[in-house]
């Protein structure tokens, strides 16, 4: 990796750059992937790269589900696994909760990768090697789950999914959680719980509020994500007009 | 390239996605050019993946730039070689102006893979192996441009061009007319005509335009770049709140 110094204004967002560049060249994350970051940046740009009010509200919502949830699971993809893959084992640890490896561009060798890449750092519930094609509604190459994970779980947390997988698990009965960025996503849209926030920001929010939570009773707060994901739009409207009166 | 279902919703934009990984594999789009496009593609979700009227305007704008120009240049960098070859050869044939490879992360294999894919779809005048530094301003590495081209022009269509670049030749006083889906980005800011749209879009817009005028008489229509960028932004602010209101 590059050393960025940390006095560089951009230091944060540099350093993320360089997790998933190096993501690529051990081969866990995909091109594809590189891509989804870099659209992922402009929307950070466009929220001021910080954790908006209702991307909190969200996470607490999120931190409600999991906690009451029977069967959670958490989705692993090729970008949460080079950019956060220790927050991830830490609140796979907290809620009792399997890593299951999702990828989108499917390759038995990158799973097998970055379960050996979660392995390494300490997780030691990793679904994936053996999922098939189950899910419904969605293309055979997409459709992959494990049985014994996001197949049978009953809440499904998926940093950075796809639409129509998303989609797809909704249909299933599945509630869903989604961290992503794009507020109009379709993911966004479709999930039970959608986090408009930089995945690194809203897993260490998500884990805070979680062992919080352990200490006290849990109380699922009263949430409507359509009326969140408004309220996300309304704050990237404000940040428009100010940067038009800059123009 | 990885198929992707036409079936699936994001088709045209996933396709796009696969160009320039396919770019990547060539040897002609950098890494960084990825991530670029990822930072296009968000803006071009926050326009609804369609022209803007101001869009097609500015269009209009550039259409009478490059017919009336005396020595017009088209800069090709390694994601608009990956992505739109054709457009930019047909482009060049249409205004009798060479093509010069301009890319911001040099390397002299790099420059020599995209000139000879240029040439390998037909291109006849393709510069930027002779580009030595020469831009004022900027530094060295990205300070190179042909005696024949970019150097001599008195317009340059520079397609995705960086903001460093794109203020000095502006210094040099050149007419520059940049395709860049950011409306807030430095080479929107500083460019002479700025197209805030989708490269591909704007190249067919531009293609169609430019015929229909060698039919006509030229007319250069009054054309305010600022207050142009001001109507985008007020347009994606107006596309915000339709999309906030369906959610």
């Amino acid at each position: 990796m590059v050393t960025i110094p940390e006095s560089h204004p951009r230091y944060k967002s540099l350093q993320k750059r360089e997790k998933i560049v190096a993501g690529i060249e051990a081969g866990i994350t995909s091109r594809q992937g590189l891509i989804a970051h870099g659209r992922g940046e402009a929307f950070d740009y466009l929220i001021g790269e910080r954790t908006l009010p209702a991307a909190l509200r969200a996470t607490e919502a999120a931190a409600a589900l999991l906690l009451t949830a029977e069967k959670p699971v958490i989705s692993v993809n090729g970008n949460v696994a080079a950019l956060v893959p220790e927050k991830l084992i830490a609140l796979s640890t907290l809620i009792l909760a399997p890593l299951e490896v999702n990828i989108f561009y499917w390759t038995e060798e990158r799973v097998q990768r970055i379960v050996a890449h979660l392995e390494r750092l300490g997780a030691t519930n990793v679904l994936g090697r053996d999922a098939e094609p189950r899910i419904p509604g969605i293309t055979h190459a997409r459709a992959r789950a494990d049985t014994a994970g996001i197949y049978a779980a009953d809440v499904v947390f998926t940093p950075l999914e796809d639409g129509d997988r998303c989609e797809a698990l909704i249909k299933m009965g599945k509630r869903v959680i989604s961290v992503d960025l794009n507020p109009f996503s379709r993911t966004s849209r479709y999930a039970t719980v959608s986090i408009v926030d930089d995945v690194e920001r809203a897993l260490d929010n998500l884990i805070a509020l979680i062992r919080a939570a352990k200490l006290s009773t849990v109380t699922t707060p009263d949430f409507d994500n359509q009326r969140n994901l408004s309220a996300v739009i309304d704050e990237i409207i404000e940040r428009l007009r100010v940067e038009e009166s800059g123009c």
